[in-house]
């Protein structure tokens, strides 16, 4: 399907509806990227490189700082909501609305209206992000260029309601496996159960105080909890192996390394035949006492806020460069069949930025 | 197919061998049972019932004391080793030979060769032992015919390689659940965690001391055995629900009642949000100390050993009869494509048998 090129003239919220109307399903972001990529290519104080279905456009002003805003265009499967549709309320329906076409629209909006901003920008527009990690675009791109995403700070344009979320905390998930020795439970002497092994494991997690750190000024809830537990042969057998998964959800103060070694120093003692790391991804510092961040805060105004689920800014920070979440949608309409926006909010984000990039 | 009449005067292993040639895998077992039946009506001194493809023959000599010697007539499936074989060093081969049929020959010898036994006699020959517990003859005589097994002493002639064993232990399972209230791992403390609640339980399955009670002169060990765990929701979920099965194996002082209530005081104070009683079969005292038992292990010699696993003689312990193993196969080779049984340890399983009821 053909469409029209995107008219960065727009307001942001006509703009969003716009976007909304070019589907962008994960993994059918070609049109989009192409729409992008062609309205980015006419503003000439912009450079703009592509990877796959990734654009991404910087200034090159030699400014002391850079700041990234960044966004994913694809969408969650359309469930008959596009194209879009404003209503005579202001709100605005449609697959995207929330999660995150509006975001996306404020960042072409600053890039088309802010040529000579008071820090160099990067505006980051990715695919996949609401698929398996290992298809998600900014992964991509920070593994095969990570110099396009070099930074001082960074945005993420995600749903927050118009609040700043800082950071956002890492996810370890091992398992930590006990072993016995297999026998009948009418001669349970012959044997030695593997779940009576697991007994030290569970008196530590119920007993396990968390951290509730702060940093940057934002407070942190750190948690530890088992999150599967399995054991057993059959029911006249003294089971011979136990696993428990363990889920260390930890605030970003700690490394990867850190949080891991925090959790063999927890179990130690208690047993534990092996201990497998199933999963693991880190968290990210909220950055928030960098000049670029705290300038931002100033100008978004509100009070931070700690991000307990794990997120994208995840990747940022993971380069090095602190990351918050910050966008004009409702979190709690993403993914929903009745998504929408206020179609008031979205401007009100791009001026907030404005004021920030400008002032 | 035609089966020629059992002939109860041949010595007791020729008497196995025909027997064994009579093929009665659980379930197809009346032809064996009509072989049994004809043969022992032919003996003036018994009275004989029959239920199904049970047959119980009785004396009514008005004798102090009755005892039941009793054997189930099924096999497990055939494989290849039907027909009986006696090679040539005195080993008889087949499906059967130990569990039980030479045991079975020796109630058939007993019964026609002990007109005038010093204790009244009851042979019980039933089905369905190999298979499901609700299947077993011995059970259906219990709940229709209770009279039929009355007596002061049980033997079954399983096969205990000539040794003999004493009651049984009883088994209860119960499963204990835990509850908690599901919440995102990376919000653990909006909720609670169910396999955390599981500690207490764990911890309590870990330090019990088991008993070891001596009963009749048999020393039975208890055992307390998680045979099963399991607990989880999702990989970032704090689970709701935590299940913990438990496996007590008990000594036959215990009344099923009182085992019952000796787990819920184990675990007494534990969180247990339910306990559901799984399954649960009673043991059975040796009674070893009834004037009828202390004879018979005069007569048979050696020291009996007590059973850890739970057998039929509990069936006779509910009906308040004290029972014990003692036959002349094998347990070792039950059940096994090379099952056999050393040929002259029949007839002196029949001789002592003999002396005890003829002294």
């Amino acid at each position: 399907m053909e469409h029209a090129a995107l008219d960065l003239s727009l307001d942001s919220a006509a703009l969003t509806a716009r976007l909304v109307d070019i589907p962008s399903v994960s993994g059918t972001e070609g049109p989009l990227a192409d729409a992008i990529e062609q309205a980015l290519r006419k503003l000439p104080h912009l450079t703009v490189d592509r990877h796959g279905n990734n654009v991404v456009a910087r200034t090159h002003l030699g400014r002391a700082e850079r700041v990234v805003l960044a966004g994913h265009i694809d969408t969650v499967p359309i469930a008959d909501n596009v194209p879009s549709r404003l209503d005579d309320e202001g709100v605005l329906w449609g697959c995207g609305t929330s999660d995150m076409k509006s975001g996306v629209a404020v960042q072409l909006r600053i890039a088309a209206t802010v040529p000579s901003p008071n820090r160099d920008l990067t505006f980051v527009f990715y695919d996949n992000e609401e698929v398996a990690a290992d298809l998600n675009g900014l992964g991509h791109i920070a593994r095969t260029h990570p110099d396009w995403l070099a930074g001082d700070f960074a945005v993420l344009l995600e749903p927050t309601d118009g609040e700043v979320e800082g950071g956002c905390q890492g996810t370890l998930r091992v398992i930590l496996r006990t072993e016995g020795e297999r026998a009948h439970s009418a001669r349970g002497w012959m044997g030695s159960n593997a779940i009576h092994a697991a007994a030290p494991i569970l008196a530590r997690l119920a007993a396990y105080e968390p951290r509730r750190p702060v940093i940057d000024g934002l407070e942190y809830r750190e948690g530890l909890n088992a999150v599967r537990v399995s054991g057993g042969v059959a029911g006249n057998v003294v089971p011979d192996e136990c696993a428990v998964t363990v889920n260390f959800r930890y605030a970003p103060d700690r490394t990867p390394e850190e949080a891991l070694a925090h959790v063999r120093e927890v179990f130690e003692g208690c047993g534990v035949a092996e201990m497998i790391v199933d999963d693991h991804s880190p968290g990210a510092l909220p950055g928030l006492s960098h000049p670029a961040a705290a300038a931002f805060m100033a100008a978004v105004g509100g009070t931070a806020r700690p991000k307990f689920g794990w997120t994208d800014v995840s990747r940022f920070s993971a380069l090095g460069v602190p990351a918050v979440n910050y966008g004009p949608g409702d979190p709690l309409y993403a993914h929903k069949r009745d998504e929408h926006v206020i179609a008031s909010r979205i401007p009100h984000c791009e001026e907030r930025l404005r004021a920030w990039l400008t002032a």
